[in-house]
């Protein structure tokens, strides 16, 4: 009897040790993040033509916060060591990533991003179609190293989020020529355009590590709903942030005319004057645009709305963390994430 | 002895009654069109968001030679029977190479292809830029229905030429701002941008068929140098052509002030006064340009030289597969393609 309860406390104590020091050498978001920039800042092309090359080079030097891919890492971390493949499937979704901004700014006409020349600008529309092109094709170079065990379901997630992701963005150039988009449509333009690559990146992490379908179901939920929380509170932070602390004139969303989760809940709930007001002010540019719509949003307590639907989302999320099926220790990178993502002033 | 000699015309008897049995099911040029055809006029997209897929589908309507596709099914069936793994690789080449017609009538601002209008004419560019990255996409989800033993490399091949169209659309855009252009690079590009993706199509056939990397060396040797004799005969024909045969008024390069294996290899051949004046012709648009641009073009003996040259990278993909070590009789279809390729008026 002795023994046994012997043997069962020596189990128990390798057990705990061995997780104990395997999470001493589990890294931190932070860490992750600059492993992944120390790897990827290197040239993913050849040299030669330069024409087609460096403009693809340039949009992955203008840096970024690398979300993604560090996401893919992450995900992996949660259930083991990292795979040697998690790296190349973190530059495949880094390269997408960027392919998608590279046409993006084409189709939006956007001269500056991060601050720098977008890629068309820099170069012109065709080269910047073109490199966007190469990088697609390059980030399945990578996908494709992946050991042949796991690379054809690698490829099958991978390719789900990218047709959806192409599927977003043209449901939000398709809005941008509607008066009228309800919350469902919009929030499903938003999951597809902004969400999926996250939840995705977390996805592939899990299936590199060995989670079960359940875990990378969860993971994958986790991702999604961190992503509309990050988009409802980038909207929010729009109107109502403090600029010194958001880093931003607020109203650009306004001005612009951009449709947000803002606006287009304002519309939905707002009484007929005030739903009247906020066409007139969409269809004309006052010079305080700005702080009429803001009223609008007060009066009808859009702020406290978006805040609580942040909310929600947020809590989903970390549910959805909360479920997977692995020691609550290991999750600290995913927490950090998250708080990473909704710190801002909000 | 007698039982020996027996058995050995037995077995030869079965050996090749087998092959002949074979060859009489093998698929001519002409039926792999057919079955190809039948297969993939189907949609190959979503109904939603049909701002999305419907342009991709538009162009895949447009028909054409469907040359590329057939090709993998060629080179898969020149080693055994065709694998069903064949028809997604064929599948994903034909979207592949609408792929880049897409993109490459954007960045050539063509209003017409296949007599039609092109898709950013139709539906803007933005959706056309759209539909093809998705379309790219869709090529690989194809590609990755192909047995796990075998993905892997198909899909290398595929990217390595996929890299390479890439760079062949990206140096004839340099070079159209370039007044000279050497035959070396010349060729260089048009190899990248139009034959070698004919030759991958057979490459990746062979690999589906089994065949050894020799052979599918052969067989890629083929392709780009029977892609090559197409395009030299392209480019005869577009100024000596019969209107009638050639189905097209001829002249067009030469008011289009177009690169092709013509006019450089008489700039790279004329004397010093013809040199300057084809020079003048270029920079200028007089009533007979075209006229004036064929009389150096024959007195230069650009036709013969042209000819010649199409000949000579006829012989060699006509050697190569005289070289690919398979009985003669399954190269027929092969035959049939060069002679289908190589056939119009010349």
């Amino acid at each position: 009897m002795i023994i046994t309860k012997l043997l069962f406390l020596l189990f128990s104590f390798c057990f705990f040790a061995t997780h104990i020091l395997y999470l001493r050498f589990m890294n931190s978001f932070t860490s992750l993040s600059r492993q992944f920039e120390e790897r990827f800042c290197v040239r993913h092309f050849p040299e030669e033509p330069g024409t087609l090359y460096d403009p693809a080079q340039y949009i992955l030097g203008l840096g970024g916060k690398r979300v993604r891919p560090v996401c893919v890492l992450m995900g992996n971390e949660l259930f083991g060591e990292i795979d040697p493949d998690a790296w190349q499937v973190a530059t495949a979704i880094e390269l997408f990533h960027n392919f998608t901004l590279v046409h993006d700014d084409i189709m939006d006409k956007a001269p500056l991003r991060r601050g720098m020349e977008t890629v068309h600008h820099k170069y012109g529309e065709s080269k910047a179609l073109l490199a966007g092109d190469v990088m697609l094709v390059i980030a399945y170079d990578y996908l494709n190293r992946v050991k042949p065990a796991i690379a054809g379901r690698i490829i099958q997630v991978f390719n789900k989020s990218s047709r959806e992701v192409c599927e977003g963005q043209q449901l939000d150039m398709d809005f941008e020529s509607r008066d009228l988009v309800s919350m469902k449509d919009y929030l499903h333009m938003i999951t597809l355009k902004t969400s999926v690559l996250l939840a995705t990146s977390l996805k592939l992490g899990a299936i590199l590590g060995g989670a079960g379908e359940g875990n990378q179901n969860h993971l994958y939920e986790f991702g999604k709903n961190l992503g509309i929380a990050f988009q409802i509170q980038d909207d929010y932070l729009d109107a109502f942030g403090d600029p010194d602390k958001f880093g931003k004139k607020t109203g650009g969303d306004i001005l612009a005319n951009k449709k947000t989760f803002l606006i287009i809940h304002a519309l939905e709930t707002a009484t007929t004057s005030q739903h009247n007001e906020l066409r007139e002010l969409l269809n004309s540019n006052p010079f305080d645009k700005v702080e009429k719509v803001l009223k609008i949003y007060k009066d009808c307590k859009v702020d406290q709305w978006a805040k609580a639907l942040k909310d929600k989302y947020l809590q989903t999320a970390l549910q959805h963390l909360e479920d997977t099926a692995v020691l609550s220790l290991r999750k600290k990178p995913l927490m950090e994430l998250a708080a990473y993502l909704i710190s801002r002033e909000s």
